[in-house]
């Protein structure tokens, strides 16, 4: 709010055009619950339409339980990623209707008001078994925040085949999420056959020099198919979170 | 498309249930205009909604000029990336009808038939004045291919106000470029701001640690603000097509 | 194919000239076994000579098992590459027939067919005791596939002699994995040596500023030895099937 | 001293108008406590204001004891870094006076004439909760040697409003030392809106591209903020002695 | 401003204790100068102390022109960093009462209200001749902003007593900028020996291993003396700010 | 040759059943035209199949075209690369003989008594026109060593029915070289489509992530398709060379 | 030998002026012990005035003992590097003559007939308490092969008097093993002190920006001091042995 | 000097028993020329058996000039690494009695009293012609401080015969300094061949994965030849002085 505009607010607060209360709305804020370590964004769903997801690496089963209890409190979804099984289960102890996945590692519960996945289907495509558990992040993500998810996995670019024999599905996604370690050539192919946003996942699959996901990192970057975009490696909770910004903007569009 | 289908396709065509050349338009491999030093490719624009975008650097005038010709001769959106001045104008001496513009080193001209920009507003954000050729391939990128961009300048986080202000602006756009070099901080303030799509370009602008772009490329990929997607360092473009791909996705969507 | 190959061969199904099947033959996308969690190139082996071979890490041994069961059930060699004991201990509970070998982490079973070891002996060549289990993996794996394998242990190029002692062997080898750590010398020396085809297996002997192998990996990719060739880190497998591909073009050769 | 001053001087000790105790005082190297396995620098409070702390990583539980008995015997402040909790008891058992706390792993004790904190706040600005150790090793060595420390935690700029809101109390700081891992903007932000010195401390906490803290502190070095200086990756301890080198400057200063 | 004190303020305005005006104040988002191509952040002298200080790499001499208007017009002291000779001319054609110096690539015009240096001296320590247009930039820039700079050239390591020959005057100092390539050693020595703050700024004077100056800061940054802080490299303004932050905090100290 | 062999020979020379001048050629050092600044190893092309070949860069126009008449003085095939077209000018001044082809910067004459090409053909296949240069240089070296060479240009992953169209004939060669940049995913696709050797030239075609073909680099020994190797950025001229040591290898394993 | 010199011995031998057992000497290769999984270098000791010593990691206890074993029973002195106690206690079950000193993981037997240390002092010079395992390995292997070993602890750069202390003694050393982790500055320290020839050994002690050892290596590759020489890091036993090194060369150089 | 040794110094000072200047001598920093822009260590020389020698890069003509009429009215042998033969025509304008020789870039003269070369022959031993400028630098500087270089040109591993063919020589030499590029194997190759120190020089000679000599600085480092040390990319110069303390250090044991 610029300067002018401000001054103008206030003086049809001073003149009693706008009551105090609409003002303070319009300049307040957001409320924090504050927790000692940790000041959780309970406005961030308001502001961005998905809660705070809280990063679980790093964090104390206390600090989680904590964390979790004021998002719920509040109504919100709760996600929570990278839980070992032995937090995942203390922090259960404090809140038995969270769920836990193992193999994507993840803790959450879907707020009671959320309604269930629907529109049209986002691919979550994925080079090679050893993939699975950074797949499978980005899939429980997208059904968490509605979207419907649909896996396609093991189909690297060693046997083509595997990938053209799915294409027709592929071509059917909103969008798709391309999931791949060691060289990470799965992206570039899957960007040149489909018209759909393509986000790259890199993976820490791999030995030696594939530098633990660099490389497949690296090559996604600078893949010779335009319009493809990348997130952190290992990050299949990002790569989800980026498709629930486009179907927010797409909403939105179609309100406008 | 499996055995079974395929087998039933062709004994449809056997029994004259299908035309052979209805058969063949489904199995077909796409035409290619081969030049002897480039293969190019005019599938592109009906496969993946946008046509063959030409890679400018280590090409010469020549073999640019050459290529230009195959793309427009289909009728196709031309757009040359990375040309220098003095290549652009002897491909220009062969293809008067060609722009170009120094700033983002684009060379270009738009389908007879193509629209003009229409739908909501992509902003560019640029988070300093050294950032602007990169930002403005994306501008001029998103606008040849169909799409409003609008361009905010130096609003860099070290002078926070400055984003603030345009934060309204921001938040009506359907999608996000972000575009900053020296340590990338800019995309992860921005999305935790606007709920839209935000594509974060990582500049070269910076020395020392900064080490070429690395620095604000990888931090932008390791953002705290969740669903944040990243290109190539300095990749205007790439960033630009992938909001043309939300964007054919969405309108794909809208009919269904 | 063409379109208008593949016009003509639509139009001869229509005629009767050509079986729907043949054409389905000559069109087909090769099976593929779906195990939920991979897809097993059954197709492989007629593609390339060699049947899929099995990443272990970052698998679970019921993952493993359920991939082997497959190959092995379309009566193809399994070759399973980085298992840890404890994994090969589970999945050959549930397949007895395959063997394992600790050193090289390597569990394989050659199939019922596959003729024994023949042709002209490849030299494994290693620099010192350390590189041992990657020596080894290449060694069997060549041997799975067919080719004979002659060990040379511990010929590092600290003491020349060693190597020059056992020139005239590496002289009669068809092929020469040359497997080292540290520095990676020695494939320069055997590679101004030896006149055959010279494959280079850096492994991650060494510490400090041999960065993980990376010092030998670099050092191997600009030998001034002329005509060697690289593999990753520790990737003995790799070196291996290079050669069985050298073996087959040799022997298609011969045909032609 | 130069030489014409030294001559000076020992001709003042010849004719005796100088003591010869009083000159060996001036050219004098400091006492050292030499313990076989260290060489305790007794000398570096009178030096530097503040006695030598003890890294405690990669010693042993008795080499810490022996250091920690001759600082201690000294009359001056113990602070060692780095000790693991098992470290810590054993070195307690020889020297129960020593304070431990496990979450920022130091391990201290105050010299009995130590002044209590006092002056105006230090602001330990904290992005995550799982930065919380390295901020609570700057705040404590802040408080053992006479700072006051103000915590901030969990004000990542992901959710701006919270740093927005602690921004006056920012403001009284007389320095600032922001604690932040994956991409490192706070600093930048804060930068921006602070006049105090900004100590940046990158942290090791995120994956992949944040390259166990490279990220974050690539960032901090090229930040487009101006005046913002940096210390290692998970280097609280550091951060807080510089702002105690400022402290000890503006004291002097203010005698001048 | 939290909810509450904010409905405060406007309850404040609606009942007329406080003028509309004097919360406009409160609550305003400060003035920006926008040239199209950059946002001059006029507010940054009143917030941070010093004016908005302008990166002159990768911009335009128009562009740089333009900002100096702006800067200048609005009374404040002017630096531009990094302008080459040839920039600096045209620049200086629209604006004569701007200086240049080529060593240190500094453009700038001291405001004409601003005081002159004055408080204790600040060292910049510089290890080698060739580092000198480093230093240069924090001296020229601590001058510029009120502080007395004093130059100590080329005292590396390599020749101890050239550093502890100046050593007197180094612990005069309220804070020492130290200025080093190759190892980056002479920040831990001076770290060693003095009490003030040290800002440590790598150089990349150096070749091969030095690696453009990251040795010197990876060094630094690792440095075995207790709170050294360090800047990017080449950054020798940054440095100055730094300690021009200090200053700033110091003297408001003084005032409390 | 081992102690017993050597003391028999000796004995054999001591008793008249062998001639010293035999004896001597069989234990005799190469010769070598020893030039002041050169050693040109002249018994390399009787030891390896081919002659010494000269690496251009670094080495003056003086110092090439002595080491040339050294070479071409044997009579052996001339092959110099790198060399930049006033370079090569001036060689060629000394020995008009040789051929230049500045796209691939090679200097070569083929030995008068060298065979034509013969054999199966050997694939150079190339992502993209700006990989060119490098492809050619492979190709080049392939024809002069008496490899059929056969050029597949600008068949990049982003249009995957490009390289399709051209399978068959891939397929038909008895190895293939694979260049590519930016993610180099060529190979690995290549690898799972075809069972000759695969030898992949990463380039540096590409900017940013691409880090001057080393993100090629990494991806290409990461990939998933078994039994590729590499050679160093931008070195067709060794993949050539790897491809005409296995041809040799392939005769010698005919006469056996 | 080149070829005359050699036709020249071989005529000798035929005509009776040399024994062909003599000329077996001088052209012989050197015996090695072949245990299958190496190939012990028995012949060094003559070729280089030390025997092989082993690098013990990466090799089972059977494999250490079987080598110690060889190495023993030829007479010489035995040293293994790097060995973990565990394994230290295996192999001495079967060699219990062998020394192991857990401190440099070392394992040894001094050589029956092998001469005490003597002649000047080496000096082993070590920054820190940490970095004292480096150091021991270093001193240690200095004594095993015959040299005369002074051990300076803790005497790092931060508290310069320490290192000053010690400087007479420094300067009587023949030469001077530098032991240094962090910012590895003390080489450059000593480098600039004493005229001797310095060798540096980085360490892995520090943390972040150290790099596990690397800062410290390129520091003291690129130090102002001339003349110092690096080793790899941690590596003290490669330090003392180039020590040796110099120590053989001097007795060379007495005789003559 | 410990405190006691001071005080009884300056007691026999006070009594007479030592007079003031001699104590002086004793205590005193040593003298240092000061030029402004450099302080010359004139000390050096006595302190290190070597003057101050000057790194050329990135200093002026002028402040060359200066230092060198520094060093040179001292009467001491003068030497300036890495300058440009414009820059050098400059200094020799003001100092004509330099000597300058562009292929390893050096200016210097001898110092009117020094010795010529004498003692035992140092190896200076090169592995391609692309490296002569390097090993040109340490032959030049090894002569000018009194040793004897005997060159060995062009003796890469690739082709071995040349380097066995100068062995004998090699083993004669007091110590050897290899240089290489690329992957830098020769000085493992000549350490495991000859007992005297060896000095390995990694050059930026190469290509790609060569990373500007970083691979061959990485390969020596972890060479396999025990005892080898490095020095910088491209430093003949370090390595040449590293020769020239062990002859001091040798020099002053014959004395003892």
């Amino acid at each position: 709010m610029d300067r002018a505009a401000l001054l103008q607010l206030l003086v049809a607060v001073r003149e009693g055009g706008v009551e105090p209360a609409q003002a303070a709305e319009a300049l307040a804020v957001p409320a924090v619950a504050d927790l000692g370590h940790a000041r959780v964004d309970l406005d961030r769903e308001a502001r961005l339409g998905v809660p705070e997801v809280v990063y679980g690496a790093g964090k104390t089963a206390a600090q989680i339980a904590d964390i979790v209890g004021a998002i719920a409190g509040a109504g919100q979804s709760v996600l929570v990623t990278r839980v070992a099984a032995e937090v995942a289960a203390v922090v259960r102890g404090r809140h038995p209707d969270l769920a836990y996945d193992q193999l994507p590692r993840l803790l959450w519960r879907k707020a009671p008001l959320a309604p269930p996945p629907s529109g049209p289907p986002v691919a979550v495509v994925c080079a090679g078994t050893s993939d699975l558990p950074v797949a499978e992040e980005a899939a429980r993500t997208l059904e968490l925040f509605g979207c419907v998810a649909r896996r396609f996995t093991d189909v690297g670019v060693a046997g083509l085949h595997r990938l053209l024999a799915v294409l027709p599905e592929l071509r059917e996604a909103a969008a798709v999420v391309v999931v791949a370690g060691m060289e990470g050539a799965l992206p570039s192919v899957v960007g040149g056959l489909v018209r759909a946003p393509v986000v790259a996942v890199p993976t820490s699959v791999g030995y030696g020099a594939s530098l633990g996901g660099l490389a497949a990192l690296l090559g996604m970057l600078g893949s010779c198919a335009s319009g493809i975009t990348v997130v952190n490696i290992d990050n299949g909770f990002g790569a989800a979170l980026a498709v629930v910004r486009m179907r927010q903007a797409g909403w939105l569009g179609r309100d406008r």
